[in-house]
């Protein structure tokens, strides 16, 4: 399954988010993280204030990507 | 300001929230603890599974409700 | 496995944990919540300021104890 | 103050944590993250797995290391 709204570039499906302030950053990546956890993979992700930047490959496939990451990237859309 | 969605009982402001999972659940309560960390008033709050009761009253004017429930009610009702 | 640490009380087991102050608390309730989503067994607890009181008993087993709730028990008291 | 396990860089304070875990990464991450909201002081940090990643400047000097950074490196070490 792909999701249009994720870039592909160096091997690595990327995003970014923009929040209205970094408490909602954070609450949305409170509930990221449980996904992540759950699908036992885990983005490369950076948070400065309101913004998250995602950067998702799979390590045991050579930082490549693979369908983890789109599964990944499609339960995070649906947060 | 006086938010309808809240109950006062017992000398408490009293609201619940239904999410759809655990998951929704703790994200919205970690959003609702950097409001209470920041307006230095703590819910009385439980959670369980996709459930949360919130309980508000001011401890120091001899857990009664004040104007900071009021307004800690209309922040969180804001998330 | 048993852990005298937690209360049998009420077909539960029971324990209050208190936090140096209400961050510390949250920052482990959030430790707590991946342990709870990965174990799929989610505690009834409640949260007052540096204060965190936890609730354990198995909801498919008529609210009594069982072995999930020793589990959960065990596990939380590793973080 | 300074603290000496702080490297600067780039005009930049770095410190990388690592944690046991996913878990206890985000776990230190939520305490961070008040303390971040307290101080009004944000970090860029990225998070990969076990690993956290803080870079602290000072954006309204010019991206900067001020006494808020210093300030915000100490708090983070008392966690």
């Amino acid at each position: 399954m792909k999701n249009l709204t994720w870039k592909e570039e160096n091997n690595s499906l990327k995003k970014t988010l923009v929040f209205k302030d970094f408490q909602s950053a954070f609450a949305w990546m409170t509930h990221a993280a449980f996904i992540m956890e759950k699908m036992n993979h885990h983005a490369k992700w950076t948070n400065t204030y309101n913004k998250v930047e995602l950067v998702l490959n799979t390590h045991d496939a050579g930082n490549t990507i693979t369908q983890k990451d789109w599964d990944l990237a499609a339960a995070l859309d649906k947060i």
